[in-house]
């Protein structure tokens, strides 16, 4: 797109960027920084396919071992390198002349108000004037709902509603009518959109990016992912998910209470996780407290002398009592007739509760068994970010905003390997990140809870 | 130290560590995973010194970044990769005949029972038998301190304890007499010690390990680096510098209602960081609410055009009130007598109180503000883990007891672009970690809250 | 029972109770401190059948309006005064000799490990020594269930259990097999048996205290009347209701978030409270958030003009969200088939599902509402008390192990009008506590957040 | 005032005050609920100056026990009565032609917003019109001060507030320049002003209201009393004082965790209480994990075998380490030179320093010990409240307004005895409520914790 714009130079030049410099569009960060010694090494087995030599990352032998376990649903090479983020010292909007939008799309994720707040005040830093920094309604559909209108924004109006949970824009699922949609961005003169959402997010926000390159409609797109279930490609973490761990204890920590002071008591808690396992295996590892943790990766048996429910039999005669924790998206293919009933406006597909059939499993097998099932899904997502997910919003906003001033469009930021980044947004939709069911992270929620196969 | 010991298979070789594999003493981890397109790149500019060829890192211009603060105090050559870190297929201990001691030294900060308690299960978990896991009291000096005796940890010693602050062992300022603590490690025929500390604890620890080699008593030496202050050369991050972060946000939001509810109200804040602002820095990040942050690595000027001083009054001026967060070793060199006055018994300089000096100063400045410090320092330090910091502890503690079991010593564990690696301990004791005033985290503070140079 | 008892002086007769002296048996705390100037005050127009003379309360005029909504189901006369709760100077069984046992009963609530531990702490500081306070498991079965066997309660084992959630003796409904009971508190020789119960418990102490009296069993029984609905007649609050509704906030924000966060957003929040709204009242009233809020003691119509659904509708339209809050016992009516489904352990009504069915509803009549339902009930009850209920749960359990020594039997401990007091067991279960309808604290919730009556 | 103003129906008739009616001016709320069955019993020795007959009060023998700390500085007889809070029927003025004012004095306390927000609710619920409610801003100075000007009031304005701390008006001691102050009411013709202050604010409100009445400016002047300390005479409870209350836990937690982190630990902390000792007191009584609470009610000896060092030295040895906690006011006596050292601008005197001075005489006794003091005061001050204090501070500022529209003047709301009232500003700013030596409370906390007289 650069090549239809005007470069300048940024407003930040004056000062250097306050005395830090600016970054290349030719620095690079390695997506892998690990190399492993032999294929027999825990981890390796599948990383073979990436080319061993130094020109695709830094390991002679090895690879991005965190891909494994979505890697049969890729369908493009990945990258070794990603370029880094940050302000760049040519611009190619001019900020006095630039309208710029913003929506939130999908379920709530701790966060929407930092990244929205983050992406605010840096636009006003720029340059771009009071009341050319719209705020489109309720997802998508508010470009073009007759019934409600884009809000302007401000320093001002996104005061202090990092401490609020949810976002002050609204937001909806699904709702990408992508040809509506440029033609609002056409007629309203957008300069730059910037689409805070997941996988439905970010595949609209690339579909709205190819039509506007097929029409010239001369408009930077920029993705920030969200992902409460942490499942975004390539990406260390996503935000809102520590702050989903952090507040997921809660839930557990009343399973615990619950089953402990009952007699044959079983605390079940069922967390977020549709396709990946992230936050069932994070608050379990963090709690202490988890006898048993299934996720979406990982295929379990309830009967038999290696199923389940044997081994919460024998939690509860060691110690009294058992506290479960389960993925909404574990166990889909043992609830009766296959799990998925449809999808969802976000194209999602609608997954069976695989909580209650587990309360109703425990109440068959375990007749004189207390059992309490706990769903905290919305008290979680709801929430406002602890600190570590305040700073990661805001980060992750300013650089959105450095990116669509540099002309960068169709790409999305993030982080990885400590490091801020852009990166293509096809290159990160093509599947989902996963729990590698070999990899460490669940090996070592295994080991410290004790969890055999339930195989 | 192996040549010495006997290799026997590890215990979790049956089950072939949870089904996850086991890790080869030839992984490696970068340390560095940025390449720089140029030296005019933000950050770039002095790492010139690493050697630009594949072999060593990733970049073929670049290197660690993150060190050039603290690089002019180096007095080794960094290595590009470190050992990664996790349970070996061979292990050096006879788990049935081990005993292992545990220490805990310095300053409270947030994890350290949430270590204690990942230690002594994953020891227990190899098959350390009950009564073989002493816990030292009270620092080094509990060794041989005659008024005080180690006590016995067991798995339910540790039950709970990570829900609590402090260390339930006890912790105190210097005591490393090295001669008397060798002494007891191979009287009590200690096989292991885990040395949970700063960098005196660390020092300590290569001091008992070069001694312990020098007498060939057959003791492994594992250090699990401990500063709230996150001045830990190499790793991503200190354990409990989350938490501490966190926390912080109380004597922040606190400092802001009260200068806002008061007319011409300025909140001063005093947070930790004897060397380095990190805590400082990240706090402020965070907030949303400091005007001005003030760190040891960033020189500052209180008085002229572009001291801090006047700085305020325009913030005032602004908007009623303002807030400064000040790192308790900043500026040190404009208090009047030098600052430092001696040391304390972890060898740390003792400092002057900048933040009394500030409120003095700005007392005087602003004739009729209303100025409210607040110095939560014991506060922050005394609480308990958040999620992501407690399942940081377990894994660095797990690690640890795998090195130990494989023979390691001398090594202290860590985390590298969020790898868990094991690094020699005299490495990461070279010079404390620094914010660097030219890299990107202070540049995006800065940017954040507009702070210009008071220089 | 006192007559068959042998007197003695307290054994804090020596400092005269650390300074403060003894508490008289004739000392007395007025069960009304309100005096209503005619029928037409609001609150006062039922009361009259109190009689009116000072003998009988403070009120010329007046009675004791808080018990109005309670009163159609009174079958004995309340009395004017309650006995003054405290230490006294003489006591009715030797320290030395105590055998005392301590049962929890019913559904968990906020405050049970502190009664305990309070409990505990004061038979110690009299005088029982180590190994003679019994902890009953599992409610009353854990008197006579052979699996279960009591275990040992000592300062050290309560020491911090009052930072937990639950009980640590465990609890279960029902159970109150006296006969078994009674036989082994003769056995077990127990000469003080505290029963932290609801109703049910009450009930079962009651006739424990009744059986034992039949069968000259010297043993002392007292009541902690335990109820996170808050339902005990006669009582200022109940310890854990505050807890409680501080810890419904939690809900009552996610369902705010998430409902301004949607288009047409409905949260829909289902509190605690079964025959009694307190929880739901107060909760509402502190939220802030919530549009309507309904209970069991007010009947309500959906349909129709005056209808919930016509007024949620406008509440919509008005600010384009709503949140609503039900006690889990409102609308028992409105559901088909009667609501009522058998009876649980503890003898109480099972509720249909008041939540759920709104929910069913308000999805029908609302076609494109965005509907979120929050059942916080396991999360609520499981948390540690706030220091309000702490210090109260402390002062209820002294002055539970006051009236034990003294002798009394039978009676039960509670707040009234701010002091502590005595009441007969059967004065306060004979029928729940009850929201007034007509009283000032619906009326000032209804007052705070405009609901107009659903009639 | 009445006789001067236009009798009118309340607006609330139309629906007769949502359905609960409307109170009485002759309705009564007892100050006494206890009746003592003798001068021997605990606390009721100082009470006999009350007229034992019924018409004064509830018991025959007794009288309100809880003033005896304060009675020797009272100067006008206490009524026995109170009159009952709420809304009238009639009212006194137009809410179509009302102007408003509302100040909040003095240091901050939490709750400040809620008033806040209940007064402003409420008096739009009236139907004050927008624009006719004013904040004076920086407490009473903001009358006439030239540089700070009221800010417009309204349901927007104020909406969420409650969720912060502080005071959106601001607030500062003293500036009750009670000519100038009377001179702007007249002249921007103020109807009604709410004064949200401590012991200072009440006796401004109080010559507001003297000045007025002379001159006969038609002001109704109404106090909702402020005092974290909670030192008002009379009342319950004063807001905020819970939430303190809850917040100083923090604190002391964080000592008892130094403490016992430490070898001869000592955790110091200083809580607020310049007067009275109330919160030291429910904290300590809360937390359980103080040694030693010192208030400034009861006089103390550092030295001497009954002294509170040789005390300390024992807890030091029984358990290694010690929590102190000292309310501000504390011990002022032994500091040197008398302790006060001049007034605040509210007329507070200032105090001496007892938590260093006390952290200075620990060091110097107790040779080796490692002392922590935590001065956490404006951590305190400035949170936001908990859910009781949240609906208490709304039911004050309802009826604060109903008081208003009901033409009483110099009155203040209260709680008492669980019932809300209005009682003359003039009888509980005669002295501070103090905690009662002799008192029960103050007994429980020391048979809690075991605390000797330190005399």
């Amino acid at each position: 797109m650069r090549a239809k714009l005007v470069v300048r130079p940024s407003p930040f030049v004056a000062h250097n960027n306050f005395g830090g410099g600016f970054v290349s569009d030719h620095d690079r960060v390695a997506l892998n920084s690990m190399r492993f010694a032999s294929a027999d090494s825990a981890g390796a087995s599948r990383s073979s396919f990436f080319p061993s030599d130094g020109a695709h990352g830094p390991g002679g032998k090895g690879g991005i071992n965190v891909l494994e376990a979505s890697m049969d649903q890729l369908n493009m090479t990945l990258p070794p390198w990603a370029i880094r983020a940050g302000a760049r010292r040519d611009i190619y909007f001019d900020p006095a002349q630039t309208t710029a939008a913003i929506v939130t799309c999908g379920g709530l994720c701790p966060g929407l108000n930092d990244v929205v707040q983050g992406l605010v005040n840096k636009l006003t830093d720029y340059g771009v004037p009071e009341g050319k920094i719209l705020g489109i309604k309720y997802g998508f559909r508010g470009f073009y709902d007759p019934q409600v209108k884009p809000i302007v924004l401000s320093k001002r109006v996104v005061d202090g509603i990092q401490l609020q949970g949810g976002t002050i824009l609204g937001t909806s699922r699904g709702g990408a009518n992508i040809r509506e949609i440029v033609k609002r961005i056409d007629m309203w003169g957008i300069d730059m959109l910037f689409v805070v959402g997941g996988n439905g997010g970010n595949a609209g926000a690339n579909a709205i990016n190819a039509m506007c390159r097929q029409h010239d409609v001369p408009c930077s797109v920029v993705g920030v992912p969200k992902s409460i279930d942490n499942d975004i490609l390539l990406i260390d973490k996503c935000f809102g998910f520590d702050t989903a761990v952090e507040e997921s204890q809660r839930a557990l920590m009343a399973a615990k209470v619950e089953a402990s002071s009952a007699r044959k008591g079983i605390g079940l808690v069922k967390l977020m996780g549709r396709q990946s396992g992230f936050i069932a295996m994070q608050a379990s590892m963090a709690s202490g407290v988890v006898d048993a943790c299934l996720i979406p990766e990982v295929a379990f048996k309830l009967d038999g002398d290696n199923g389940m429910l044997k081994y919460l039999d024998n939690v509860i005669k060691a110690k009294g009592h058992a506290v479960v924790c389960v993925a909404e998206g574990a166990g889909q293919d043992i609830l009766e007739d296959g799990g998925q009933i449809g999808t969802d406006a976000s194209g999602n597909p609608i997954l069976k509760d695989i909580g209650a059939f587990l309360k109703d499993k425990f109440k068959a097998y375990f007749k004189d068994a207390d059992i309490k099932y706990i769903d905290p899904s919305y008290m979680i997502r709801s929430v406002s970010t602890t600190t570590n997910d305040r700073i990661y919003c805001k980060i992750l906003a300013h650089n959105a905003v450095h990116a669509a001033f540099a002309g960068f469009t169709g790409i999305t930021v993030g982080l990885v390997n400590t490091h801020y980044v852009y990166l293509p947004i096809p290159v990160i939709i093509q599947a989902p990140r996963k729990v590698d069911p070999r990899g460490k992270a669940w090996n070592r929620l295994r080991a410290s809870i004790g969890q055999p196969s339930f195989q």
